[in-house]
């Protein structure tokens, strides 16, 4: 049994249930002046109601009711509409849950800005067009080529899948489709076919193929493609099988299957409803279908260490001599990062005995679709001491304590990469961030010229070189809101020794610093920061320091795209590996929805929460993390990248916030002597 | 049952046993011109036989003896007698096992100098000694001080710990020894007073107390001290009991056992003698009383990828306005890091069901000594999968692997630190050797100015501020010993499209290079260096890339040492971390046992391995590793020093090695389609 109890003021935090996208859905197509469409192949230019997701409660008004006995915060429901008929894109606040009586138009609220309907994600429903757009311009004006490239006939396709940016600025729509084999794991098997279409227009009868690539040579169209293919005149890929070496399943029978672990007296944590205890710890969860996994009102022995912690954005730049990849900059929030977090593999993804939680979305649906197993929360024995001492002089003993912390996990899968994502408590008041990557890398068909853009991995595959970079949001409430950010590290001083001051030594010694501002706070890669980043209270700790946790972060990042790009200001976070900023609720996120597909001109700028250069000397801090991995891919990427060194994270530890270890009051403590 | 079957020539790789010390001490003490001593409280100015341990084979002799059927190379032991007698230290080798017919002096050969006895570790005997000398020239001259300072008594003591190097130049030995109350975790407990002994000569009646330290204030001499402390003159230290914060018992019942993990089918590994076979990967270990764990002929899939992957040395600097700590430099090799391998404690510092090997060790004893259970191997369930993919589109399919993965763990405590080292095989063919602190760290009593070099962390009690830095050697032979050392990393370049020559974009570029010779591969800490570095064969892979394995390094370290500090040359190999050199096996160590006792005169200085600069290229390369972190000590160091966050290592991973993943080859994959 768990220690403490649950509190159901966690719901604060709750995504919508089931019901309650329903009734959001509900009430929004009924508002007749909106004319919305709930259809899943809407077409673009229809008023589609793309998403429904929880609208965050103001900060205060959480806090008031979590702590003074404030009023419940009014629950309430953002709608993203993307207006086809009137080329916007608008977000709606509806409220108040469970029956809405209300919604508002927040967009300009937001982001001070309309939102252009070219900003918008590709739906489902046009995706279905472009579908039948490629059948129709590409594949049924090429029969002889695709038989003869790629063995397509009736009985047998391939598959597509589309670079982003789409275009080179704002207002564009225009997408490099790559083409795969229809093999799983077809993301390793590029065939060497590449297909810019023009998909700007909201109708699609208006859509055009502006290029094509085929075998490393450009075509204006794809007459002119067949034409010459036809003369022959152009190098023929002529088609050959595969092995299936994007294949996920077993080559050899099991053996012996791999150590397990279980719960001899049962679970020492809990989940109900949203809300998790274990041992000391407690929190709030949800899970955003845009940004994903997230925590708030994380408390260890009951004080919250942290309201907010929460993914916010994946990004990969990637090079190539082919057209697709040579500028494809993935946003994945854009898409939908928690949209994609399915079910779990119990044994693979998690530990069998895991607790499972089931969870509901609406993001480019018609109902609201039930994810089952889609988070696991489980306590992990990681087979290691997390604090011991032996010895035997002048006393003879042995203490110790194993490191059993709690793991709160999704894994999500967007195309081809999937990231885990985990968020760990441990039993000494540290909490990380933690994400992986696994699955397909994205390839392309090897070319002149490819290889000064990675490795190639397989026959006429290029694994292409690009970077991971993750965003984490940390607002951590050190003992409340008002909090400080300090830097301490160390420095060689040249010190003369006391009982001998003729004799001089290099001796290290501690260097404090505060960092009172958002621009002095704002950390860049490629600079060097100080080893020591904290979020501190001004309160002191028994021995009259301040109260702080330290941030350390693990990256193997590779360089953040030039601030001279113009896509750079949609990935302005991923300039600092910590960057601190003063709280605002308008300041929910890093990224957006819109960034992806308005690249050029995006919703969100992060950089533009540090321009104002505000105060950070006792405010409400927020810390924003990045991190990632530089990828240059290689065999071993094949079938998938494995999750073994590559990933990053944060590391949130106490430092002087206790007195002494928490860990020191463990019931899992062993001690021995003779 | 595990693949593959057991070698026995890893034996030429392994530890004496207990028969072959006993051999080798009673040859070398029948050697009646030596004039040795095997008591374990010789004197210094005797002939003491303080260490015998296995000699390593010539790396040529044992290739010849795996690959080629060579003969067996001759097993040799070295033993390291101090020769208080005439002033010197020297190494025999003595051979060959079992029954020895020759000893060398090989002193000049390994160290090419002769080393002073100045340089010695201090041992047993010599503490005995300095017990004694301390017991009459401080505490029997200061009974009133100590008693009202300290409560000392018939009944109660207080320890001693002392700090190294002792002195400012070679020949000094001269230690700062600090006083700590006689409790479980005294290290922690400091109590205001230390003393400077000079025990230079070898004659300990010639040793003398040169200064005193008393709660904060200088004084000559003792009875300097005493005559001012008895007169009012100084401001004294007031006992006052202290709360037992060092101790690691339980301070509440056991609730429910934390999760635990066990082998539902058996173990898929196996420990015969020194040879572990586990899955695909199978390598001979051996634990050096000096420098500690270390594998041999690590192989995959039979293919061996390291010759020898060792831990070379711990090393600390610290900080402090208080004499010992002020000029702190532990060199822990210097001790001995695998002489205090001690017992592991089952379920907390591995697994109940790890399979636990006994070791011996001749170090510092009359004769040799057992240890129980001092290495543990086990097979860990990682809780997350080592690769998958889910999907739904296009292919309804999930495939994933459960990353379960071999440990190989000591942990070595060394006075207050205890390390825990681990090598780590996972299953696509990559290993990891890591490390850990716990343990106490080292404290001074709080004075005047001690703020400067760290924290408070209990009442009077100051942690202070100190680096840890360690060296791993890994010998890896990347299909033979012939390779290079290539790094890659990435590039922005001003690409200008293809199918649109006027649009110009910053596309992500691979860049590789080779690094030729020892300097251009000694990659200092504090430079930038590229993101990947690899061990190569000139050998493709399938797809047309050189073969070989990258180095991924985590490190958390702070600065190194300024070489223009006389310490400096003893800890070199701290400035690079990676350094690559060309083998010899004259250069087996980045360290010596006797670098802490003549630290400005070091027996080995790692910078003369790089300073002749050879080529490394198509040689056989060693990548000397450097991971540490900056440990500024906080209260929640108390009791102990937490393992999370406070560590790194090096990950050694396949990177075009193979023609694809070889985890696709488990037979703990697992599959499933709709
Ligand atoms: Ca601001
Ligand atoms: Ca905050
Ligand atoms: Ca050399
Ligand atoms: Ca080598
Ligand atoms: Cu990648
Ligand atoms: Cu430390």
């Amino acid at each position: 049994p768990p220690k403490g109890e649950h509190d159901a003021r966690s719901m604060v935090f709750a995504d919508l249930t089931r019901d309650e996208y329903t009734q959001v859905r509900d009430y929004m197509l009924g508002q007749k002046s909106l004319d919305l469409t709930n259809d899943a192949l809407a077409k673009p230019s229809q008023n589609f109601l793309f998403l429904i997701e929880l609208s965050l409660p103001k900060k205060k008004d959480a806090l008031g009711y979590l702590d003074q006995n404030s009023p419940k915060p009014s629950r309430e429901a953002t709608a993203v509409v993307f207006h086809g008929a009137n080329g916007q894109i608008i977000e709606y606040v509806v409220g108040p849950l469970p029956n809405p009586t209300y919604f508002k138009d927040v967009t300009q609220k937001r982001y001070n800005k309309t939102l252009p309907i070219s900003a918008r994600t590709v739906t489902i429903g046009e995706y279905a067009l472009l579908f039948k757009f490629t059948r129709a311009e590409v594949y049924s004006k090429l029969p002889k080529l695709l038989k003869e490239s790629f063995d397509v006939d009736k009985d047998k396709t391939i598959n597509e899948f589309e670079q982003m940016p789409r275009g080179v600025k704002s207002g564009d729509r225009i997408t490099w489709i790559s083409f795969f084999r229809d093999m799983s794991g077809m993301y390793i098997h590029p065939v060497g076919l590449e297909v810019q279409v023009k998909h700007q227009s909201l109708n699609e009868s208006e859509w055009t193929v502006e290029r094509v690539l085929y075998n490393g040579r450009y075509f204006n169209t794809v007459e002119d493609l067949r034409a010459k293919y036809e003369a022959g005149n152009v190098s023929k890929i002529v088609y050959k099988e595969t092995r299936d070496y994007g294949s996920l399943k077993p080559k050899v029978r099991p053996l012996q299957v791999p150590p397990l672990q279980y719960y001899p007296e049962g679970k020492r944590f809990s989940v109900e409803n949203n809300h998790v205890l274990y041992l000391d710890w407690s929190f709030a969860f949800g899970l955003s279908s845009l940004t994903g996994m997230r925590a708030f009102d994380v408390r260890f022995k009951g004080e919250r260490i942290v309201y907010e912690l929460s993914v916010q954005e994946a990004m990969s730049v990637y090079g190539s001599v082919t057209p697709g990849m040579a500028l494809t900059k993935f946003l994945d929030s854009s898409i939908g990062i928690g949209r994609f977090a399915h079910e779990l593999a119990r044994g693979v993804d998690c530990p069998y005995d895991a607790t499972y939680v089931t969870t509901h979305r609406y993001i480019d649906v018609s109902a609201p679709v039930r994810f089952k197993n889609s988070i696991c929360v489980f306590e992990h024995n990681t087979g290691q001491p997390l604090r011991r001492h032996f010895s035997d002089f002048f006393h003879n003993s042995y203490g110790g304590l194993v490191n059993s912390a709690l793991v709160f996990r999704t894994i999500t899968a967007i195309g081809n990469y999937d990231y885990m994502w985990d968020f760990v408590f441990y039993q000494n008041g540290a909490l990380e961030a933690k994400v992986h990557a696994t699955g397909y890398m994205s390839t392309s068909y090897l070319v002149e010229g490819s290889k000064k853009y990675g490795h190639q991995v397989a026959d006429k595959v290029l694994g292409n070189i690009h970077t991971h970079f993750v965003n984490f949001k940390v607002d951590m409430d050190v003992l409340g809101v008002k909090n400080v950010f300090l830097t301490k590290d160390m420095k060689y001083a040249n010190v003369s020794m006391p009982w001998d001051p003729s004799h001089h030594a290099m001796v290290p010694q501690l260097v404090e610093e505060q960092l009172k501002t958002e621009k002095a706070a704002a950390l860049r890669y490629g600079t060097v920061t100080p080893r020591y980043l904290h979020v501190a209270s001004r309160a002191l700790n028994r021995w009259g320091h301040e109260r702080s946790y330290r941030l350390q972060v693990t990256s193997f990042a590779g360089d953040p795209l030039p601030e001279s790009a113009p896509e750079e200001k949609a990935m302005s976070w991923s300039r600092y590996k910590v960057a601190i900023t003063k709280h605002k609720d308008a300041e929910q996120t890093s990224s957006s929805l819109y960034s992806q597909n308005d690249i050029w001109s995006p919703a969100v700028d992060f950089s533009k929460y540090i321009a104002d250069d505000e105060s950070i000397d006792n405010e409400d801090l927020v810390a924003w993390i990045t991190t990632g991995f530089l990828h240059i891919p290689h065999a071993e990427d094949v079938p998938n990248t494995v999750t073994v060194g590559n990933g990053g994270g944060v590391l949130l530890r106490p430092h002087n916030y206790f007195d002494v270890d928490p860990s020191s009051e463990s019931p899992d403590a062993v001690h021995i002597e003779p």
